[in-house]
């Protein structure tokens, strides 16, 4: 668990794209984020106030979250004597990247020193169980994707914020680097060994009270055969009562997999719905999230529309157009 | 790698079920096994010629194989002083049980001093890849159960001594730690972190002449929650040409799993045909096999012939009866 609110390094940032990771934080969790660290030569800007490691202190920041990614994935150089200095001042330190933090012997030495904490993101910090299949109280809803990449997390996060505003009690359960530094807590569970997997999406979304929902973010595809067994374990780790369907209907082949087309909304449907009843036998489908980002407004709006039509399933583009309609679905349930 | 051929220790077995490693590398891979070791007090038997180290030594032995587990799967203190002589003598020693050779202090002294090698077939060896999808030339057969423990190691095994035996060319690939064991090869796939699964099996299962099977060792069943994961990522990488489905008939529910009824062979055909299409739109399913331990042989004849008929797929049980139904389907494709 990684203690909030945050200040978000964005360190020497070439563009905005390198900020994905503070983006993230800044739209769906503005009240982690107290304020934003930029170096010199720094070019995105999140619209944060710009705060040194001082000011982010008394303004009640607890942990420095590295918000950016460099080519490579590695901690710079030119990054240690800010990273060094935070710990100084009394920060913890988080971090998705590839390189991590405990691997750098000096910001070990001097976390050891201070007393401070190290979290790399990408490490599991959890013995998980091996999956016990029994069935938990409360519901789960997961996001299944056409592809990797189509929009899993944000469909979870838009439904999660959402439903928090209707009153409703929802929980986002990340599950990828990306979603544990937005939220502070989850499992990375693309690095978790393959015995646990399931196991760690059952510790990750225990029992609850009975009108309560887990938006557990989803991974990967069952098409995609690179990580299609994550997203098995998922499935049969979250046993969701509730699936929605996400696509981006431009993406014309499986991301990083020339030779791979997308499969159709309805294969995806057949697909993972049975498989999902393995775990849940009340589990439905009951929405689809489509990722119009590069798509016009009036396509994107005649896209849901068809696809509406077609699938007898409420669609929308969440990010887009609000989750309303994803969320009336999961409350008629 | 592990070093062929090998002495099998069966330490202080309390029975015959101990020495299951011992037993299938007895069974599968008899020209592996030089003899057998037993300390005072065994109640295993291999049927092998008992050695000393130096016997086995001269007979050509080069690792010292633990074929027995034990209660909780450690290391005994009472095999310690065994081991330490056996890498004194010029073995190097290897191990499927939970306990690491290579956090017991002392065998990584004496390994060290004398060069020999502690191999731990849990834990993973290489840096996998990602999963590429790429096709590979060759062929595969993979067999996929309505449970875990099902028989689909032994089907492998037993299709795999049939080609040979009629001069096919065909790999036992093995992906658990009783397989690796026998062969002295293959991937732990259990262990392998959950990124990397189908890279591994890719790994595994490399380019070859087109008419060469390998024939990979199943794992777990996409119908076994804590499972299934592991399952999927074997079928995505592994891209057969050829399923096999596995059974045994008088499982009542899944194993582990008192809530979860087994699905019948219509629903995994039907499940698992249409995954495997994703990686290999060739595949076909190609047979059935049954695991009749628990039926009579009256019993067992009827059934393969019932499922034969209802499911039209050639149907045996190839440890019982022989693979040659399952060679002959694979020989026909």
């Amino acid at each position: 668990m990684i203690q909030t609110p945050y200040l978000l390094f964005l360190g020497d940032a070439p563009d905005m794209l390198a900020a994905k990771v503070a983006i993230g934080i800044r739209d769906w969790r503005p009240d982690n984020a107290v304020g934003q660290f930029r170096m010199e030569g720094c070019k995105a800007d999140l619209g944060l106030t710009d705060m040194t490691l001082a000011e982010a202190k008394a303004a009640g920041a607890k942990t420095l979250v590295i918000g950016v990614a460099n080519r490579g994935g590695v901690i710079s150089q030119a990054w240690k004597k800010v990273l060094v200095a935070a710990l100084e001042e009394g920060f913890d330190l988080a971090s998705g990247l590839h390189s991590l933090l405990r691997d750098e012997p000096d910001l070990v030495a001097v976390a050891a020193a201070t007393g401070q904490a190290l979290h790399d993101v990408r490490v599991p910090e959890v013995k998980y169980p091996i999956a016990n299949g029994e069935k938990r109280s409360g519901k789960r809803c997961l996001a299944v994707g056409t592809d990797c990449s189509v929009g899993k997390m944000y469909t979870a996060m838009a439904m999660d914020a959402e439903m928090r505003e209707r009153g409703m009690k929802a929980t986002f359960r990340a599950t990828g680097q990306t979603g544990i530094l937005i939220t502070g807590d989850g499992v990375p569970l693309d690095a978790v060994i393959a015995d646990f997997m399931a196991g760690s999406v059952e510790w990750l979304t225990p029992d609850n009270d009975d009108d309560h929902w887990d938006l557990i973010e989803g991974q990967g595809s069952l098409f995609h055969v690179s990580y299609s067994g994550v997203t098995m374990a998922l499935i049969h780790g979250g046993a969701p009562d509730a699936l929605i369907l996400a696509h981006e209907p431009t993406r014309e082949h499986m991301r990083g997999l020339p030779g791979y087309s997308l499969p159709s909304l309805e294969t995806l449907r057949d697909t993972a719905l049975p498989l999902a009843r393995v775990a849940n036998p009340a589990c439905e489908v009951v929405g689809i999230s489509v990722n119009t980002q590069n798509m016009s407004e009036d396509e994107a709006r005649a896209y849901c529309a068809e696809t509406e039509a077609r699938m007898g399933l409420p669609t929308t583009d969440p990010y887009r157009f609000g989750a309303g309609k994803l969320v009336d679905a999961l409350a008629a349930l």
